[in-house]
């Protein structure tokens, strides 16, 4: 199987504006390497967030873009994740002084609000759990902060989460899960990076547990078959990514989008509005990036009773 | 055990406005009879839904206020929700024409957007399930859509989420757990009505199966603790329900608070903050109402983890 | 002219649980006498403003209610804001800790954040300006922080703008103008005060330059005719506020409705839609109340040109 | 006079991404001509307004990139805006179903809403008004929609606002006045277009007076000076636009960035934000693009007060 290493400087952006790292086939098992969120240099509790920043290039580096053989704008990728494995030994997540849900940050400005940055290194522990001092412990639930298409015109911030995908910070993007992209170029000009160990819903403080990481994927091509916003299948579940700002634009983009995929299974709009209503699940993927994400799903036996229609 | 029927009219707001219907003391049992969200009006699905509008007095008409023996403003209440049972054999559901999700609305104003009414009747089915035509068909997970004890000086609509509880429309109200909540006046002043025998998350079209119930309650009361909004306790979890508009500060609150309830535990702030991140779980329980509610929680053997401290 | 003393305790909520101070003709013109924000109790620079808050009893005390002789629910109140004067001979404003809006606050939660009180008070000069030291001096502006009738069944507190008007802190609620507001209960009951003696647009820390005023208004009915939210007409111009979170929210209800009052005027919807969008005004009165208030407005000339079709 | 024509196609983004289509001296005045936002193909009442919108490219044309000589990343970029003049006798504005601040749209998705496309087609009349049938008539009042210098790394689209300007829709972006921009790229990488005839504060259904037009510009390079958010000078007052969503995100980014640049008169930051809570304005640019505009001001006499000190 092949490994895909990042040549050259990661992407800060998902484009279609640079060259392609490597072409690959639908259908070919593909495994990337990705770097972390700070780009492997916050490593120590006593490191110097600042200076890290200002060395790392820039937030959320992106493995790719991957060019998909036989993939033109106007179909939906398929993307299988199938593995997650880590790079490192460690993990790392921190409190950062401008950035994070109960922080002030770029959008949401407070006056005169001081500094906090803490550092938080996480190790693996005998039983395979990721430590930090004596209370913060959490199992590897690893997946995907980041995965995307390049937009038609576009360059997005690899810390946005948008109608592509992005920066969506949700963990139902693991290993067994297949996530639905627009192509929005021949090519697809796919990205991912920026893996999770594990993290809560909502992402809080803006940083989850950030690693390194090895991932095996798999895509595939619906040709001619044009989605508007990201979308996940489980095993159990569809779900659909919306991101936007207030959160409640996120929630009716990932609730109505939901609606239509409802649609394709010949659910009449109103009553997949009903059902979801009574059976829908939505939670917050992300309350921290440059748009929020709420993912909203249903039970695949919900979903395709109607089927039969 | 005392059952309790409402004298005279429910009641559209929470409030310490009108006269007790019952005195009842810490410890005792009794069981509140609800009526649902449209006053029990809305039976067929080619109802007039203006017309049982104009008919009902109100929306989600309120069994109470119960005076809690004992409690004084400053003070917690403890609700232990114990059972509840379905008062008729129908539940009731209906997208309104200015009410939901994705319906423009009151404060979400659109121009010149047409009416689509309809109602949907639920019947439980051989198997106790609440079916509506061949594809609409729930299980019976009942739970309060409202609970409350009044402000201190405000009336606030029956229709509204806030710091005391109300209408937070959190699926896990239900019986079982255990809800907390601000005393503001002495007496508590406790409200509680509009069951769901279901709902998804965010009840996105406004109505969830809406039903009559018998619901049965105990109360205790914890002296001299003040919390600042509704916390939720289940076998597993705890819970914090943030009301607010746009979603991001009711997210910001429950977040916020639960935060504040772990150092109960011992827990730095800072680090809670951290452990959330990795470990909280967040989901909307609705996103219709005049306030939106965001659930934050975290599994009980996190929280508990540093109170060895 | 008659004068109207608060008699008992000023009101911290817009309701009709309390009795009346005033009975008042249609036509007559009345002087209400109202306090500042604080109560009168903050004086000094440095006074404590912990200390100032537990012992006024309330934040933004109300003068009223007044029942409106002749006014009955669904009516329209018609108020003539003919003079404010000065009761002392300073203003006091203050930055709090935990209010504004560069301020975390009730409900946008920040995590970690320090206070910054600090109180400003304001003398009249020579030349009628109010100043505070050197550089803050500002002009005599007056109006109503506050001016509201009861809803139907809420209390709703004097910090809250809404649909009956409350706490809108809108500069041009001011002598001269008149304030149209719907009528919800029989008698109106009025309520006034939170006169500001200059104010910026947005309020943006949260405190005006806070006076205690004697208020000269006459009140007329509009028969039958019901409105759903706050009008305002000056000499020129036609304005609508809206209040609501999030802002964007407040921004739709604000020119929906300011279009609602131009079909009375003979436009069709969508022109007037076409019509705002090259020629209406909107700015942000309030960004830190519990709802923000937008005022969307338009001038006569323009809204009156279709009068005659 | 150098006149400057787009070569080839017209931008669709604000990027670094394209080659400049001209070099341009600072203090050099140049005239740049610009295509309205729907490219010039909507020209009548009955236009079908799906077809145009596939005919155009792309809304909002951009002319540019200019390459500023001199300018380095980290400098300010000092526009002088000189003349707008009509390229055509007409301008158009229409009603669209799908975008617009009382309008579903992408983000603030609803369900089920029809659809409702109106075109107005404006003419200039004998008096130099535009005008549109009885009722809709507005003078010339001329400003540049968008304004942008290239971020970083991204390419923003063209309908976007942000922190390098881009389509903040502010109609303050007019003859006469300033506007400092960031820059993020060697060379600045200007870009300008989407005039506007005239337009209310917060263009409410989402087009305003398009245009075609030629704009005379100057440019200036201050060295060294690093600002955030665009920032306007007019003669008498300073302003800063925010864009974000939600409303009052980019009410706090105008009014904290307002007060940043106090801090440059000498002002202390709580005594500035005191100020502006007494007299500063804050009024909507634009409530319906991707990013929502607030723009924040105060009088130079009010800021230049503390210069002194």
């Amino acid at each position: 199987m092949r490994a895909i290493q990042q040549k050259g400087k990661y992407s800060f952006v998902f484009s279609r504006y640079s060259e392609p790292v490597a072409r690959v086939e639908p259908g070919e098992e593909v495994t990337l390497q990705t770097e972390d969120a700070f780009c492997g240099l916050l490593e120590n509790e006593d490191d110097d967030l600042d200076e890290v920043k200002k060395r790392r290039g820039g937030p959320n580096p992106q493995t790719g873009p991957l060019y998909i053989e036989g993939a033109r704008a106007g179909d939906t990728l398929k993307v299988h994740i199938i593995n997650i494995e880590p790079a490192r030994d460690w993990a790392v997540s921190c409190i950062q002084k401008d950035f994070g849900g109960l922080t002030p940050n770029k959008f949401t400005r407070m006056i005169d609000v001081p500094p906090h940055d803490k550092v938080y290194v996480y190790r693996f522990d005998n039983e395979g759990m990721l430590r930090c001092g004596d209370f913060l412990r959490f199992p590897w639930k690893p997946f995907l902060g980041t995965i995307a298409t390049a937009p038609e015109l576009e360059a997005v911030s690899s810390l946005t989460p948008f109608e592509n995908g992005g920066n969506m910070d949700c963990p139902d993007i693991r290993p067994g899960n297949i996530v639905y992209l627009p192509v929005s170029v021949d090519g697809a000009y796919f990205f991912t990076g920026d893996c999770h160990a594990n993290q809560g819903e909502g992402e809080v403080c803006g940083t989850a547990l950030e690693i390194s990481a090895n991932v095996k994927l798999k895509f595939d091509i619906i040709k001619g078959k044009k989605i508007e916003w990201p979308r996940i299948e489980s095993a159990d579940e569809y779900m659909v990514a919306g991101s936007a700002r207030p959160m409640e634009d996120a929630a009716r983009i990932a609730y109505a989008e939901l609606i239509e995929w409802m649609t394709e299974f010949g659910w009449d709009r109103l009553d997949a509005y009903q059902a979801l209503t009574q059976a829908g699940k939505l939670y917050c993927a992300n309350m921290v990036d440059t748009n929020y994400t709420m993912v909203a799903k249903a039970a695949k036996t919900l979903i395709c009773r109607s089927a039969a229609r």
